[in-house]
């Protein structure tokens, strides 16, 4: 297939498993919009004359993944943050989500999505109800989702129906649409079962059961908070345990958040592929705890990096919880040694991928798609200069340079995000309808 | 005196001591570039018809107060940040320093400057060498800055002098140009003493006489990493202690750090007014802990927050300290309600000026220096509206909106960064300054 772009940068970050820094080099896009070629310019394949080459000025580097979030509820952000967990859930996010409409989740997805371009971050694993309307955005704005659709058995929210209802809706509309769909395969639709205190143990094992005859994800919040985590244990031995014991862990499993983690549930985790989505900076606000992670990179359990939702967090930028992962590991384990610039982004991107079960993107490599970030290096964070040595160069992009850095993304081959600004989209009109609904969800 | 210029906007963040929140509201500034008056547009006093007006379409808040840091070494930014604290300083830190000629110093300051500018810095309290570099780039650039020069007695630096001719030196430059000078008093000159285990009891004592003289402020590091803390309280009981007894503390005093402080010390500092500079991601990056906000803020203890050096940290993004000052406080108590937006964004402000012992800048109060920052809403962190309650605009603004929302800084009522870019230097000239005396430096 003819090479349809190339993207030419004094330095690319493949995020291969050494997490390399090439100098002077080109990635080449097909038709298609996966990666054909990348590596150094002067090895790169001979192209015809009119090949749209474009001259990046700053380093290239695969687009983040957000691997646990709940987008639609930036329509939420900064309602009674201040307020203990359970009141907050009880008081203000269950009565605002009660009053949600599908296109109230529609204006919430798509400022997420504008907002995480913004940040680098060009998929998202979306745990969230209305996923009609979590779509028709994502496919707007021209991002990435693997949406996993809740499942949850709640008095406060029973209006969504029994669970079976709902794992119902999922086995539907993956077999009417595939399980991947839309341009570039943009769309990936999975289970999104909110966790071991809301369902019981049977709606976990027939989720499980669906998600593999369908190939499907299976997302669900495990070991989040002690209290929750404590009487689990008592009930079941772990989460994880349970997960096993159900069958669940047979097929591709993403956990979110495992703070309170034993040894055995990692080394468990480790065995079974499960990944886990690690959210540092919701889980310090919320005051849970930290994850694991050098543990858990160590046994070798795919780690991903997740902002959560963003009426805790309060954002949806990858880029500060790249930094917390870093900072909250040497913090929790007092080695201020421990995870590197390099291993932090690996996180961000192939651990992210890894996390989701996804070898096609997460990482700028011949056959993954083309989801690719400029960041732009004209700015105080990097002005040693792009000549500096390969590990002063990474710990300037990881630790100071921030989303604000970010200029360009492609998707697929696509430039959704151009100086700072979405493509398909029109930012400011994006923003009115999401303040239009916000008005309407505060009541 | 006549008013120069008055700022509309729709809200006002005064960062009086309730934290207010004032909507439709102007700030008036006098020809000095003090604020005349700050309140209701409706209960503003009358101007003269031809009184500059401008209009600002976000918010406006108090610029915010960089309680510690060590701005130049902008310059060794990602060098070897992954190593060992002690490695790190004997390898890399200590002899890239020892290649600093006052033109390096001078460069890298211009950059913190304006690094800091873009993320709302108006003040910051700068511990080290070469002071008249920089003094030089701070006027340079339109900031200000409390200017203690280090003291130290280090053999590894042994080539900056003795300590008794560092502290010399102060003397002689406060006696000869005023505690306070330059355009809009933005420059302060105090002493540095580094900390209680590189310099003898003595080098404390006479440092503090010299300051109480002049009415200059001592900032010192105490209690950042427990090894060091606990050698020093065999010795001494604890640093408090011994400042107190060597009667440094009858002076101004900012304490840097104090991860490690006892109840004792806590009760110290309040009772003796001790300023205590926090800086959560330093001290998480280099593994050292996290200082009790909670309990300092408590106790009475004025708080500002900091960001430390930019080669350990790696920025001198203030908003990210707010934040993090948030989240790490929630994490260390377990509990999710601790330190609220109010508290953190006053930390960042009005407690910053507090702990600096300085009445005129930290608040939009008549009086006070006008150091303004305007931060943009037109983007996702805001787009639940400017209509929002109160509470959930403050949790936007701090929680969620981030240094990239800064847009336009005034000191002393003097506009020195418009649509994020420096007015009185060029920001990429000063970028190209910074990265050929980074080269020089690392040698």
């Amino acid at each position: 297939m003819p090479i349809a772009l190339r993207l030419h940068a004094p330095v690319i970050l493949p995020c291969d498993a050494a997490c390399s820094v090439i100098r002077d080099a080109v990635v080449d896009i097909d038709g298609n919009g996966r990666i054909a070629y990348c590596g150094t310019r002067t090895r790169a394949p001979a192209l015809p004359h009119d090949t749209v080459v474009r001259e990046c000025t700053g380093v290239l580097l695969p687009g983040l993944i957000n691997a646990h979030a709940h987008s639609p509820m930036t329509l939420l952000r900064g309602m009674g943050g201040d307020l203990p967990l359970l009141r907050w859930l009880r008081e203000v996010v269950w009565p605002a989500e009660s009053r949600l409409r599908p296109s109230d989740v529609r204006a919430g997805m798509a400022l997420g999505a504008v907002e995480m371009l913004r940040a680098g971050v060009t998929t998202s694993a979306e745990m969230y109800f209305v996923g009609e309307s979590v779509v028709e955005a994502t496919l707007a704005v021209g991002s990435r989702v693997l949406l996993t659709s809740a499942v949850i058995a709640a008095p406060d929210l029973s209006t969504l129906g029994s669970w079976q209802q709902m794992v119902e809706g999922v086995n539907r509309w993956i077999d009417a649409d595939g399980l991947r769909f839309g341009p570039g395969e943009r769309i990936e639709l999975g289970y999104g079962p909110h966790s071991a205190y809301t369902l019981p143990p049977e709606a976990l094992q027939v989720i499980g059961e669906n998600a593999q005859q369908r190939g499907a994800l299976v997302h669900t919040h495990v070991a989040e908070s002690s209290t929750e985590d404590a009487e689990l244990r008592q009930q079941y031995g772990s989460v994880p345990m349970l997960l096993d014991e159900l069958g669940v862990l047979d097929g591709r499993v993403l956990a979110a958040h495992g703070v309170h983690l034993s040894d055995e549930d990692i080394a468990l985790f480790a065995r079974r592929g499960v990944g886990l989505a690690h959210c540092p900076g919701s889980n310090a606000k919320l005051a849970s705890g930290t994850a694991r992670l050098v543990d858990l990179l160590a046994a070798g359990v795919p780690v991903g990096l997740g902002t959560d939702g963003p009426s805790s967090n309060d954002d949806l930028d990858l880029w500060e919880e790249v930094q917390l992962s870093g900072m909250l590991a040497r913090l929790s384990t007092g080695d201020s040694t421990a995870v590197t610039a390099r291993s932090a982004l690996l996180a961000a991107t192939r651990g992210g991928a890894a996390a989701l079960h996804r070898e096609d993107i997460g990482a700028l490599e011949s056959g993954r798609w083309a989801d690719i970030v400029h960041v732009d290096v004209d700015n105080p964070a990097f002005a040693t200069g792009l000549d500096a040595p390969d590990e002063q160069l990474l710990s300037n992009l990881v630790w100071a340079a921030g989303s604000r850095s970010v200029r360009d993304v492609w998707v697929a081959g696509a430039e959704v995000l151009r100086d700072s600004e979405p493509t398909r989209v029109d930012r400011r009109s994006v923003q009115a309808a999401a303040r239009t609904a916000a008005q309407h969800v505060r009541g």
